[in-house]
């Protein structure tokens, strides 16, 4: 189950709006017939590349799954019909599926006979797959914050300036992460000040220096190597990487402030442009119209519109406002922070108002890994308590 | 050198105004003849504990010592001398002694036809006893600025809340830094904000539980295991205890403005409370003069006379004003942070102004230290840029 995991992380950043899934097949022996992981949506399952690679010698034998195999035909055969065809003896599935279209293939399989289990390495097979499983548990993209700021907590110095509080290597996993999300949003402020392009351009696969990190790494596609895959899964890869689109590019803004030759609007990627829908705009750029409450646009709505066009992990740039706003109403599922070592003593601050007027409501999250990259910090936070963990 | 630089640091926290020195003698066959560290001032010198132990073995033995052996009488003998009468052949030493007082030992030991060699392991002898090394180099105490801040760099919430921010654990943590430091000094704003004691209070020595810690690891007396102490090396740690003085409590007050009732000016530890020079006071508490700045008191002249009390390492608690003030003028030689898995959005950040106004003018620092104390991350900076590292 270790080795399907390790296969899942293959697809990551490629497979949306399916999970990642891994696959071995031992056959009648215990020996590993077959191999196979999900690469994208529309290409085969990982069971069935890996019964594929198993040939007959599947017969009799048993599958290692990462996630329950799905019971309904999509733009794929079911996977239950594929094991049952094979002959399996046994299917074992670490995480069940939370998808009710797709769930059932483990009652199925033991419905034809098939011994069923799971629960194996459930939390490995849980983290690989962490983005997709929140995305369908709670009807929205997993949301990753990211900031950058001195180990003091300040994202620019005091006249505004903030090239570069963190190092080029700081800078280039970025992109990395970018790479692996669906899409990237930003606030409106950022857009004025900056003038990002909020594009992926990562370079190469940057391997983190520091030997500070801890077990509950969280895996990144650009971080895994692809030696120990043969020949039929790299072409899958090749594949995947042919047909990865890039991440759409989010803009929050609420009265249409994006300026016309602003850089996101440019054709390196998609642009989406959330406006109030009480907003007149002749912007050129695609709009989509939501709600505006009190304290700016409606932001689940903005997610749900997101998912419905198969955005299952985004990745939030901020700035200090718009995060304070995701923080506030617990959108945030991951926090990402790049810390320089360097004090400011003023300027702005990472984040801006989140709701918590008293130390006694301050949001809780977990450290789940840190790094060195290049010179600085890379601390990863999810939501939780301590005790949780 | 390895294991003197081993011993050299189970004499941190009680050696001042001395430097940590350890010693291993090997005889003339180069095996292990005796070891030694210099455990409290007054007490005998590494060299001498470890001649002790070594005797007759001694002779035309080696002896490794992470500091240039002493070439002056001060309470005890110069430990030139007592290499030279022990007929050691080879004397290797880590770091040259910086104080012009007991320097030229090496010299001296060649002279009367002892080769001397140093520089071996000098990174870990310098790093072990980087405290005297700075005071005696630049004339006033090594200041390690600590705080405790969330995620996103507060050290309060909105309303002034921030019992507790960071876990048990951390705060245990800060009770052995302490302990490990000749003085603690906190500004007037905290102590008529939190009334604190300023004491060292350690209880346990709290283990750290994270794998996320870097090779450049500052040892810390409460951390290092006694075992592997003999009987003899045992009791003076035993004896140094005894005569470990409670930390000296400095408030930085100009108009001492410290209530006669605060629990700084009770009888668990000394106190000094500094005030301008100007400021007429009934205050009954040892009171320090210090030249009056526009940006306050004269923190150079502070450190001055903390020096002249033999206080070789000074723990800054803050808060964020007086802070702000040390790192402006680079005063600062360690900042240990405790970050809490937490985010706030709104309150009082951990530094206040510091003299940085745009971004090319923000302190440079490098990580030196990063480990998991129960839930927070303990994360150790000292001055610099990462290209010195
Ligand atoms: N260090 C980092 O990692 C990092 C990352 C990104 C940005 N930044 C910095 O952050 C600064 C800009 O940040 P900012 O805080 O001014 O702006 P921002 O967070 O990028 O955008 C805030 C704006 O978004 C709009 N908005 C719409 N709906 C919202 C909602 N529900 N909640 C919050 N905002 C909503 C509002 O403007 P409308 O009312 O007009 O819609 C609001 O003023 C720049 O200086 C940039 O350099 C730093
Ligand atoms: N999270 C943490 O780690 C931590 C640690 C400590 C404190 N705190 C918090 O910090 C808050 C208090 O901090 P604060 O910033 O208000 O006060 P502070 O830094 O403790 O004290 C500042 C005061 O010190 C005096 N001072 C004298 N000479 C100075 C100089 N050269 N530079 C700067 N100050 C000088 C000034 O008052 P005079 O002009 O009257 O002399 C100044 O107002 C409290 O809320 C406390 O809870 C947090």
């Amino acid at each position: 189950m270790a080795r399907a995991v390790e296969l899942a992380a293959f697809g990551l950043g490629t497979t949306s709006p399916n999970p990642v899934v891994g696959c071995v097949i031992l056959d009648a022996h215990g020996q590993v017939a077959g191999e196979g992981f999900h690469a994208y949506a529309g290409g085969p399952h990982a069971e069935v590349v890996a019964l594929r690679d198993a040939g007959e010698r599947a017969r009799d034998g048993t599958a290692y799954v990462t996630l329950e195999p799905c019971d309904h035909t999509g733009s794929t055969g079911p996977c239950t019909e594929a094991l049952l065809a094979a002959g399996l003896a046994r299917v074992v599935y670490a995480v069940p599926d939370p998808n009710p279209l797709a769930a059932g293939g483990g009652e199925r399989l033991r419905a034809h006979g098939v011994e069923v289990a799971h629960g194996l390495l459930g939390e490995e097979a849980e983290r690989v797959n962490v983005a997709w499983l929140t995305s369908v548990r709670l009807g929205r993209p997993y949301v990753t914050w990211k900031f950058a700021a001195t180990l003091d907590g300040r994202s620019a110095a005091a006249d505004g300036t903030s090239k570069w509080i963190t190092s080029p290597e700081a800078r280039q996993d970025v992109h990395r992460l970018r790479a692996t999300s669906d899409a990237i949003i930003a606030g409106i402020g950022t857009v004025l000040a900056d003038d990002p392009l909020l594009t992926a351009r990562p370079t190469q696969p940057v391997p983190d220096t520091g030997a500070v990190s801890d077990a509950g790494a969280v895996s990144d596609a650009g971080a895994v190597p692809e030696k120990g895959l043969d020949g039929a899964m790299r072409e899958q890869l090749a594949e995947a990487r042919r047909r990865a689109r890039a991440p759409l590019r989010v803009v929050v803004d609420s009265g249409a402030r994006t300026p016309p030759g602003a850089r996101v609007l440019d054709r390196a990627a998609p642009t989406l442009v959330a406006v109030a829908d009480s907003t007149r705009t002749g912007l050129q750029a695609e709009l989509v119209r939501l709600p505006y409450r009190p304290d700016g646009l409606d932001l689940h709505a903005l997610l749900k519109e997101l998912r419905r066009r198969g955005v299952v992990s985004a990745f939030l740039e901020g700035g200090p406002t718009l995060a304070g706003s995701f923080v506030r109403q617990g959108l945030v599922d991951r926090v990402v922070a790049y810390v320089a070592p360097a004090l400011l003593g003023s300027g702005r601050a990472a984040l801006g108002q989140a709701g918590v007027s008293t130390i006694a409501g301050m949001h809780a999250f977990v450290f789940e890994e840190v790094s060195m990259i290049g010179p600085d910090l890379r601390i990863t936070a999810r939501p939780g308590t301590p005790k949780e963990k």
